[in-house]
């Protein structure tokens, strides 16, 4: 046997399944060997943390920060900063090439990859920042869905998290991750194509639909304000898995107004404090699900989040058939969800944000 | 907020998903509360196997056993038994039973779910049985499948195998599942439908052109005998991701021949070992994929295995978007599978399995 294969390449590929239609990112540039695996994380050396005060030039050179005024790009004094992630899945630079090969299909994988620096605090966690500075997080995923939909190579645009290493975080600091994508994936696809054919047969958007419901049985319900509800989904897959609603319909984040940047950033604090204090600060991830980035407002299709502890493994039977086993009942989970403590409400600090860790440490 | 949950209910449920329509299992007996998370594995109790020689009791009855002449059901002499699962994921007694529930779908959780017990011996490993005992595993697989789909109330049999606890196995002596279900999965629509696309296209079978090419390039292959080829796919998951297919076309493993399940278990043991060796005995899923039980043969629809080691987590994006990224790609992952050095053959036991533990520790 000849190996042929393109293992000089560094652009990562995406490549496309031919039986179901699922792309993949075939990382090339990261290229890992068998010796590579059961390591823990390679992406932190001993004690050192690129995202702290004073190490701003150990990462790419931010696209966004919110500072203190009189401070400069890429040195202290920044509260939330945005960086374009130093490892990407995606390369930013280049013309989209599609190409076959046979009976399948391969593009070069051009895309973003942010990394969203939510505080300088290094023992910080999302859910005890205080309202003001978690808006200012909320804000800053906006604008950068805002400024990557401009690039009419981009199709999708993904806010997500990963809290904790069993959910994914390489880092720990913490931060959120922003990727933009030159198709829209699978999963988003679905959720659309579902939402549509209810939106045919009822003339009515089916989270709409959902959030109705939720409101009237208030079983599944685990906190709801003005703008916002958050449950325990009736088919959760997971777990404890809780998702976050705007009430109003809308497809995407991109139109946020004040008052709902501030309800939702209200509803994610309080959802991820229940879920922290009821299960001991679990590894979960986040991702906002918007509609593509290229289309206008959908009436079948509303954004949202779905919070997704990680308390199970998920094994060969869910692998194999997209089919989820989850032990804990939603009804039951929205119960303790709901039942837990709230440690006291953090004192709102002031609005010109104060840094804690202000000295430089850069060498 | 009143609670009106169904805590009390004892029979697992399936809930579909309105948006996307995918189905959950809600296994409201095992009903987990937030403090049984984070314990190890709850099924093994101190050194207590029950899949071993002597516990042949602490397991429901047997439904299938290959066992040495002369000796009885339900006692050691077995070389290969089947078990239902003694904590089942679906409940085999009961009619199926759909309801509605405002815009919500639920069915009782009706199915069967078997253990599949490879040998007696507490300390084996798939891959390392000699040949003619894999073979014994396969012949149980099929025959626990034909036996499975004369039930009129399952719509789809799924046969899989979750290897070290990073891959959800919850009892160390190496065991195989079987699950029935009342529904097809959704994985199983989707790789249906898109293979049936492929067909009415191009009038031919997606996987039939697909180990064409891969026997042309070779460079994903990584081994080959008469009647079936293993190799990564194009479009790898995950790193070492590998898949194993009959060259022969057909949709479910119900008609395999005995040459075929010699190669079958021939082409299984050599590709387990291989990524045995290369990755150091790594968790993995293996999943065999078939047609529907309930359909006749397919032609658009061709059956076949994939391994996945678990090497990598499944983070927010890959949750988010369907869409995975794969650090290793397949082309170096197949070169590393082969070039591989096998260990010895295991020396063939002879035609009548003697078991080496055979002492009764029933209590």
């Amino acid at each position: 046997m000849e190996p042929k294969d393109n293992i000089e390449k560094k652009i990562p590929e995406l490549r496309k399944d031919p039986i179901v239609g699922r792309w993949v990112i075939i990382a090339t540039e990261r290229g890992k060997r068998p010796s590579d695996f059961g390591q823990e994380s390679n992406a932190r050396v001993g004690g050192f943390c690129p995202f702290c005060y004073g190490n701003e030039d150990k990462t790419p050179p931010e696209v966004l920060s919110y500072r203190d005024a009189g401070t400069y790009p890429n040195s202290p004094g920044w509260w939330t900063r945005v960086v374009p992630n130093k490892f990407p899945a995606l390369m930013i630079e280049g013309e989209l090439n599609k190409q076959g090969e046979g009976i399948y299909d391969r593009m070069n994988g051009i895309g973003a990859h942010e990394v969203v620096i939510e505080t300088p605090d290094h023992n910080a966690n999302l859910a005890n920042l205080d309202e003001k500075h978690l808006q200012e997080v909320i804000w800053a995923y906006r604008d950068r869905y805002i400024d990557l939909k401009r690039d009419p190579r981009f199709k999708y645009i993904i806010i997500f998290k990963n809290h904790g290493r069993a959910a994914g975080a390489s880092l720990e600091h913490t931060h959120s991750q922003i990727i933009a994508t030159p198709i829209i994936p699978k999963r988003a696809i679905e959720e659309m194509e579902g939402a549509r054919r209810y939106y045919d047969y009822r003339d009515r958007c089916v989270f709409c639909d959902i959030i109705t419901q939720e409101q009237m049985l208030k079983q599944r319900l685990v906190d709801e304000n003005k703008e916002f509800i958050s449950f325990c989904p009736f088919a959760s897959r997971f777990p404890f898995e809780t998702w976050i609603m705007p009430k109003k319909h809308a497809s995407s984040i991109e139109n946020l107004k004040k008052s709902e940047v501030v309800d939702f950033s209200g509803i994610l604090k309080n959802t991820l404090m229940r879920i922290q204090n009821t299960l001991e600060d679990p590894p979960y991830n986040f991702i906002i699900h918007c509609s593509p980035c290229d289309s206008p407002e959908m009436p079948t299709y509303h954004w949202h989040m779905e919070i997704m502890p990680k308390l199970t493994k998920v094994a060969g039977f869910e692998w194999g058939t997209g089919f989820y086993i989850n032990p804990t009942p939603p009804e039951d989970a929205a119960r303790y969800l709901r039942d837990t403590e709230l440690a006291p409400p953090v004192i709102s600090e002031p609005e010109i944000y104060i840094p804690e860790r202000s000295t430089s440490m850069a060498g």
